[in-house]
């Protein structure tokens, strides 16, 4: 029911392009979703891109827009002159779109467009959202919204809606605000459809739906609708005045890009990319986590080098040490994931950080108790050395205890410095672990074999 | 602007409950959300939470019970008769959530309940819910909606809706059917209210928004509602009848759930835990993954054996087995986790895998010729031994190329026999590369030292 794009559609499209044929594209797109178009246009050549982008309706380019990469409309818009894309694209834009994708150009183009755009009034709403930091409320904000006022009735509410919404594409709320502006709280559609005509807007008043302020940050707007499963949120200046709304589907991009960036980050990749990008910006988004993991390798084999003269008498040392540093990476990277889902679930309570890393402390204990004793019977069956057996079990019990305490302390205390926590899960916290993993395993075994041999 | 939990609020609500101060209690609450109670339950022990949980009114107590996690929900539903649970609860519940809530506990109790309620509509509904699958559309999507005929005109329509309102909390679109209700389109709110009265429904209906069927995964459904900026989507049966509809919180919850699960594989953790669990839980959602690293530690510990003989002669050999194992491992991850992101976003296409596996490739080759090139020259300013810089070159150049493309081979193969991809990361990927990186590593080992001593 939905629409899929098959090759068959694309050929067709590509050669109705290159017959030139304008009608048969604009009938072949009309009845296709922006989303979708959006889609087409990363299939076809710049060129033909740019010819079909010039076939569609205002509305429709400009919808086509919204829903494309920032890459991918960046290019586009590079073909086209500042006057068109005020008149035929931002003057269509809901006002947070426009300003997204205005804060994309060049300060110059920037200007020239704004310069360009008939209705002064969109103008200066896009050079209000523009200063604000795109990570918050300010930032996802839309300016236009349906308000009326706490003291008329629904009637006098419907008669302004209707001349309000000319304006709005699609709304779910009506906001409510006293004389001054200030938020008072919302009304649904569903209340003014089915309440009388004459009843006072202050009287069906919702004040259950709480308002945010622009400087609050877009992973708190996303918890905060979430939690109270909100399609639409008010944002309010310092003082309360009403200045604009966030819709859901604007969050519901955030709650990805969220989960993508911490996905990410636990992979050792730095920057946004996905399969489609060029080989290039793929090896640079994996190189610095790489060349991380290199250089912990490195002093992984200095620390060792120190052993040198104990691995010329007793190589089976060696045998365990991929083991060692393995095992530390995972218990390290499974600490800190838990702690950072628990920091962006809103779990976490710093004032709890030491019972929460003992806690992790009695996790690590029983399972390092568990495979230590694993690795002990295994060791006791094939191995000749005890020394070995012995160090290779109060080493993995040693490095598990360590390696899980501090992958639970390195994202607890970056967030309590206002660092990204997820900055600590992925090759950082592995390769520390790693190195730490050696150190007490050839420590204990130069110990173990003083002992026993 | 958003109620915060406090330390004070939740000890002022404790003494209220040891003085069984009812009347303090429900003022105290009465103006909090759901959601926030929730929370406060989430603090005091089970009998304050069954004390406090008895003096809410019917609605806020249904509300609660939708707001907290399953294990609450259910140790909470345990100390309650089915038939209070009936008439206080799913009463006054949306039936998804119902149906949701009823899932969880066991036939019996499921039974009970539904006899002991008072709707046989209801009771209908909900029965029909709880045969759907969960992770579909059909377990998605709740009974309640407003559905007119498309030959109604608007007052007509506004008629019926507020005769069907009462039945549905909130709405944001009308659905439209016709004569065999089967689903036209949707008309919403914002075009009835600034419509003319005697306007056709058929007139000013929108067929942009496209219906599901009830087996549409909830991955699925969760695409196509981000993708079309969708806050409701209609689900049908086989012939395009409307069955009822999905709205965005749900699948807000489905994309932090998909998005939770890939990275809780990713970090080797395999049940759903969070900080606060108990400390068996936790132990028992880390082991199976570490138990899996230990298999292969040991198994990496007999590949290294082999080459005892020549450690023994060469122990500078083992100072450069952490590094490659480390740097397979990373490698691995980085692949595995573009190949599931790009299938989670939809954007990598089966038939495209070879061209695909060739890209790796080459992004592979890049890095591992850089990273190669940067240990070649710290090995020939530190080590004295010309075959062990050879090995460490080499052999970290193949385990690169191997492991990048390793990892982005098993979750494409893994999508395409229809298992989840996000179960080849993790341990999984990192623990094969350690092994098969040994592997190579050594048997260069041998190689170089055979040809250059």
């Amino acid at each position: 029911m939905t629409f899929e794009l098959t090759r068959k559609f694309l050929e067709e499209i590509k050669e109705l392009v290159a017959a030139n044929d304008e009608a048969g594209i604009f009938n072949k797109l009309e009845d296709i979703h922006p989303a979708d178009i959006a889609a087409i246009f990363r299939e076809v050549s710049k060129d033909e891109s740019l010819y079909i982008y010039s076939l569609l309706d205002e509305e429709k380019s400009a919808d086509v827009l919204t829903e494309m990469d920032e890459d991918e409309r960046k290019s586009l818009l590079e073909g086209l002159p500042g006057h068109v894309i005020a008149s035929k694209i931002i003057d269509n834009m809901e006002s947070d779109d426009a300003a997204d994708l205005l804060g994309e150009l060049s300060e110059e183009k920037q200007a020239e467009i704004l310069q360009s755009l008939d209705d002064v009034e969109q103008a200066g709403d896009i050079v209000d959202l523009l200063t604000y930091d795109e990570d918050t409320a300010g930032g996802l904000m839309a300016k236009e919204l349906i308000a009326v006022n706490e003291e008329w009735d629904i009637e006098h509410c419907v008669r302004e809606i209707r001349k309000q919404a000319e304006e709005v594409d699609e709304f779910y709320y009506v906001w409510v605000v006293d004389n001054d502006e200030i938020f008072k709280g919302t009304v649904s559609l569903k209340k003014l459809l089915i309440s009388r005509s004459n009843t006072k807007i202050k009287n069906i008043l919702d004040t259950e739906i709480p308002a945010v302020r622009t400087d609050t940050s877009s992973e708190e707007v996303a918890n905060i609708m979430k939690k109270y499963d909100l399609v639409s949120l008010p944002v309010v200046d310092t003082i309360g005045r009403l200045l604009g709304r966030i819709t859901i589907d604007d969050v519901v991009d955030v709650i990805r890009e969220e989960a993508e960036k911490d996905y990410q980050l636990i992979s050792g990749i730095t920057e946004d990319v996905e399969p489609t990008d060029s080989v290039f910006l793929l090896t640079r988004a994996r190189l610095p986590w790489l060349i991380i993991g290199l250089v912990g390798g490195i002093l992984g084999s200095r620390v060792i080098g120190i052993y040198e003269g104990e691995l010329k008498i007793y190589p089976e040392m060696a045998f365990f040490l991929p083991l060692i540093g393995a095992m530390g990476g995972n218990v390290g990277v499974q600490s800190s994931s838990i702690v950072v889902q628990g920091i962006a679930a809103g779990i976490i309570d710093l004032q709890s950080m030491m019972k929460k890393l003992f806690k992790d402390f009695k996790v690590a204990f029983l399972n390092g108790l568990f495979l230590s004793a694993l690795i002990f019977i295994y060791n006791m069956l094939i191995s000749d050395s005890f020394a070995l057996t012995l160090t290779v079990s109060t080493a993995l019990f040693s490095v598990i205890l360590f390696a899980s305490v501090f992958g639970s302390f390195v994202p607890m205390a970056l967030h309590r410095f206002k660092i990204d926590p997820a900055l600590a899960t992925g090759p950082f916290i592995t390769t520390i672990n790693d190195i730490i993993g050696l150190t007490i395993y050839l420590g204990i075994g130069r110990l173990m074999y003083g002992v026993f041999i």
